[in-house]
C-alpha cells in the first residue's frame, strides 16, 4: 500500500495515531521537503518515529516516481507530507501515478493552513478563493492576486493568501553553466507580502478606487508557525504589518471582507496597537 | 489550560499524538456531539483513551459554560470536536469565554472537511466559498445556496456543499408543551442534496439560465465518511447522483468548476458510470 500521510503543522507530534502506525510498520519513508516545512527538521521527526526518514526533493518525486513506489504492492511505503496530503498538486498527481502503476493509496489527512487558519476567529466559511502571494523580483512584480482579493472582498468574503516559499533555487548563472548549486531557502515575511500590498495600493490611480479595495488601514491579520508552541497571531493595519516581526517561518496572511461581531472580538485579542482596536471597535458599532 | 481538541474525521485513531496526550492527562474530557460525528462513538472514544468522556450537547456548551471550564486555571479541561476546533462558529464563542475567564487556551488542529475534500482530486485552491445544503421542509424551500453555486462557477471555482445536520430536534407538538423528547438524528444524504439541486434547476425558467447554472448533467462529487477506512467518493451527473446510495453519514457534495485535466483525471477515477465518464472525457479534450 502507498501511503500518503499528512503530518499536520507544528511538530513531530502532530502526526495522527493512525498515520503514526503506518510510518513505524512501513518498509521505507519518504518526507516531501520541497512544498512546505515544519518548525521542526528531519532529525527530529527521526528521533520522534525511532526509524530512519528519507527527504524527497522535487526531482525526485516528480522524475523517480517508480523508485518511490518500488515494491509498493507486498510492502507499506509511507510518503509525508507537511499540512495534508492533498493540498498541492504534485502529490495528487503521486495518486494517479500509483493508480496507474496498479498500486492501492491510502491518504491519511491532517490539518493543514487551509482549515488551521481558523486560529485568527474568521469563519471558514467566511473565505472567498485562497491566493498566493509571490516574492516579487526586480523586474516582475505581478499584481494578480491583489485583484483577486478585490473579487472576494466585493463579495464581503475573507482571502487567505499563502506566502511564496522558494526552496532549491538556482542563480541564473549556476542553472546555465548546469552547476548543482543552490540558493538557501527563502520565505515571504508577512510583513514583506504587506509591504508588496501597500506598494500596489499606492501605485494605483485614486479615481479607481472602489470600495472593496484595500487602503493603509485596512486590518489584516498574520499568522505564523501555526500549531506550534510559539504560533503568533498579529492583527494590525496593512500599513502597521509592514514592520511587524512575525519571527521565524512559515507566516500566512488573510485580508478579512465583512466581519460579524463575534469575529471581531476574536481580532481584538491578537490586536498589535490601539490604532487598530479602535478600528475593530468602529467596525462593530456599524 | 482549556483545550480545544479537533479529532479529524475517521475512528478514533485520527486524533493526533499531541491531542492523545492532553486526553489521558486531562481532569475532564468533553466530547462536542451536535455539529458533527465520527464513524465511531463515545464508547469507541473511550476506550482508545481508557479513560471518560462527557458527552456535551449544544445547550451545555452554550448555556453551562461555567460548568465546562470550572478549575481549568489549575487543571488541563479538553473540549473535543470532530474534524478541527474552529469549524464552526460556536467554538470561537468558548475561546472568547475561555479568555473573558482569564484563562488560557490552546487549540490543537486536525483535519476537515474543509481541507479532507482535496480527496476527490479537486485542488483546494480552486475553492470559493463554502456553502450549506439545509433540507427541505413542507412550507420551506429555500434556493439561496444555489445562487452562490452560480457566483463560484462563475468565477470558475469548485464549491463544497456541506450538508445539513439534525440532532435533538423536537417537534413542534413536543417543543410547545415543553416535552423533552427528541427525534432520532438526520443527516442530509448526497442523493437528497442532489435531488433539492435538481428541482431548482427544473423550476428555474429556462430562458434565465446562464453559462453556469447547473443541468442534469453537470458534474458532481459526493463524498462520504472521508477518512475512515469505508470511505466513498463517487463522481455522477447530477440526475445520476439522486439515486447513488453513499451509505452511512456524514455526506458532502462538491459540484466542480472550471478543471485542470489533473482535476479531471482523478475524478475519472471514481466515476459511477460510462455516460460520465464520457462527459469528463469531453471536458479534457477542451
Amino acid at each position: 500500500m502507498f501511503y500518503l500521510i499528512g503530518l499536520g503543522l507544528g511538530d513531530a507530534s502532530d502526526i495522527t495515531v493512525k498515520g503514526l502506525e503506518v510510518v513505524r510498520r512501513a518498509k521505507r519513508v519518504y518526507l516531501e521537503a520541497y512544498t512546505s516545512i515544519l518548525t521542526v527538521g528531519k532529525e527530529a521527526l527521526e528521533s520522534f518515529y525511532g526509524r530512519e526518514v528519507i527527504l524527497a526533493d522535487r526531482d525526485m518525486v516528480e522524475q523517480s516516481s517508480d523508485d518511490l513506489m518500488a515494491d509498493a504492492e507486498e510492502n507499506d511505503v509511507a510518503f509525508l507530507v507537511v499540512g495534508d496530503p492533498l493540498g498541492a498538486t504534485t502529490h495528487t498527481d503521486l495518486i494517479l501515478r500509483a493508480v496507474e502503476k496498479g498500486l492501492e493509496y491510502c491518504v491519511i489527512h491532517n490539518a493543514s493552513i487551509m482549515n488551521a487558519i481558523g486560529c485568527c476567529g474568521l469563519q471558514l466559511y467566511n473565505y472567498g478563493e485562497t491566493i498566493s502571494i509571490v516574492f516579487w523580483e526586480k523586474d516582475w512584480k505581478p499584481e494578480s492576486f491583489y485583484d483577486k482579493i478585490l473579487v472576494n472582498r466585493e463579495r464581503g468574503m475573507h482571502t487567505l493568501c499563502l506566502l511564496d516559499i522558494k526552496m532549491k533555487e538556482q542563480t541564473i548563472e549556476n542553472l546555465m553553466k548546469g552547476r548543482p548549486i543552490y540558493e538557501p531557502p527563502r520565505f515571504l515575511s508577512a510583513s514583506q507580502a504587506c509591504q508588496q500590498l501597500l506598494d500596489i495600493v499606492n501605485r494605483r490611480d485614486d479615481d479607481k478606487k472602489t470600495h472593496s479595495d484595500l487602503t493603509p488601514t485596512t486590518v489584516c491579520v498574520a499568522v505564523a508557525r501555526v500549531g506550534a508552541s510559539d504560533q503568533k497571531i498579529a492583527v494590525a493595519t496593512l500599513e502597521e504589518m509592514c514592520t511587524v516581526d512575525m519571527g521565524n517561518p512559515l507566516h500566512s496572511l488573510v485580508i478579512p471582507g465583512h466581519m460579524h461581531p463575534l469575529e471581531v472580538q476574536m481580532l481584538k485579542l491578537f490586536a498589535v496597537s490601539d490604532h487598530v482596536r479602535n478600528i475593530l471597535e468602529a467596525t462593530e458599532e456599524r
